[in-house]
């Protein structure tokens, strides 16, 4: 993993100031790639005077509408939580996420998430993340704020970084053979199971349930390659044209 | 070490806001002891917005007018640091200084300097500290944030607390026979060094280098205990007693 592929992204922050905190806090770890989704007030005076010598993090910083535009070519990303979820997650602290980053192949593209001030994340957007993020932190107040999470987890990436420098083949994914998925190639994936299954009646339109989350939880343990994917979205394909089960094959 | 012998103190902040961060970083961390020295402006609304749900903390923050003051009854001391020092300090990182914190005693009265955001501590509040800390930054931008910073490091001694809850016997200093010196029972005690060699002219008045410097920075690395004070200071009493150097004798 390179720190340049690394992007932080703040879905929906109220207050200019935490984006120019966070700015400054990534900038100090080696990070460069910020994301905003929908701010609120941004531009804005108050992030420029946090951000201080960050200034060009901040003026590079991509202001997007959606959480799909800021994931543009990400192959694998974490979201911030703070709470639990009724479908358990793989989870881990800030330290867990540095040491899974740098076991990506250098040109993995990264996100992580960051949510609201108020709220963090939704549901919808924690069940898209490969991995949750907890920062460990006193039961009595656990609730950092956006900037200062940005800089505990940015801090981790920059130790764990420094430390993993000369430390090449601890990467697990070393020389693998295919690029690992897009997260859209995910995403277009599900969706393409969600069409098959609903449309066989294996699962209701009305109620889905929790199927497709499964599906998903499923995905992001084993961060698929684009030729797995392929090869799923064949044997879908397969079904979807209502042959036979005996005769799906593979199509590559 | 228990987290509540832990203070934290800033040292002449500028910025009201960063006083409020500081209280929220401590308190998200199990952190809760805040002494402020003469800060310019607090209180002040923009530290109580900051320190969101940390406002017990800064109600309970002690805003003293010398860092002597901020002091009182502390027998270790850590000074964050920037800049190298023309003699070398015992020096570490935010996961050292959580670490050698936790090796002390339950009960020891520990401090750790946070200094201006400008200028940070002086060489002479430096050269007070048994060690100094540096947070491990990129050299193209290292200057962390001042609330920024007490998170990291206040996150580094949770970490390292949580994991050593069950540990209790990685306490090198566990059943110590003597209390810690005081920070301010070293200070007396190079005064006195400083009456004694001044007057036997082993010091020159007008330029006396940086022998004291150096007697300091060897106490704080030894972290001496109440009654090695005691011996040390009764070895100089006889000295300065213009006695023969032959009958120097230890009073204890």
């Amino acid at each position: 993993m390179q720190l340049k592929n690394i992007r932080i992204v703040l879905v929906e922050p109220s207050h200019p100031g935490n984006i120019g905190g966070a700015a400054r806090a990534m900038k100090t770890m080696g990070l460069s790639s910020l994301y905003v989704v929908s701010p609120r007030r941004f531009p804005d005076p108050q992030a420029d005077w946090r951000a201080a010598g960050a200034l060009d993090v901040l003026d590079q910083a991509r202001v997007v509408d959606t959480l799909d535009q800021a994931l543009e070519g990400v192959q694998w990303m974490v979201g911030t939580s703070t709470r639990n979820r009724k479908i358990p997650w793989p989870i881990t602290d800030a330290k867990g996420v540095a040491e899974q980053a740098m076991q990506l192949p250098d040109e993995t593209q990264s996100a992580i998430l960051f949510g609201r001030e108020d709220n963090g994340l939704t549901n919808d957007e924690l069940s898209r993340c490969h991995l949750h993020l907890q920062i460990p932190a006193a039961p009595e107040y656990s609730s950092l704020n956006l900037a200062m999470a940005v800089q505990v987890v940015c801090y981790e990436i920059y130790q764990r970084f420094v430390n993993a420098v000369e430390d090449e083949f601890a990467d697990t994914m070393h020389g693998w053979d295919r690029r690992i998925a897009k997260v859209h190639e995910i995403d277009a994936l599900l969706a393409h199971f969600e069409e098959v299954l609903t449309g066989t009646a294996f699962l209701s339109a009305d109620n889905p349930g929790q199927t497709l989350t499964r599906l998903r939880r499923m995905f992001a343990r084993i961060r698929p390659d684009e030729t797995e994917v392929q090869i799923l979205r064949g044997v879908l394909k397969h079904l979807a044209g209502a042959q036979p089960l005996g005769s799906v094959s593979n199509d590559k």
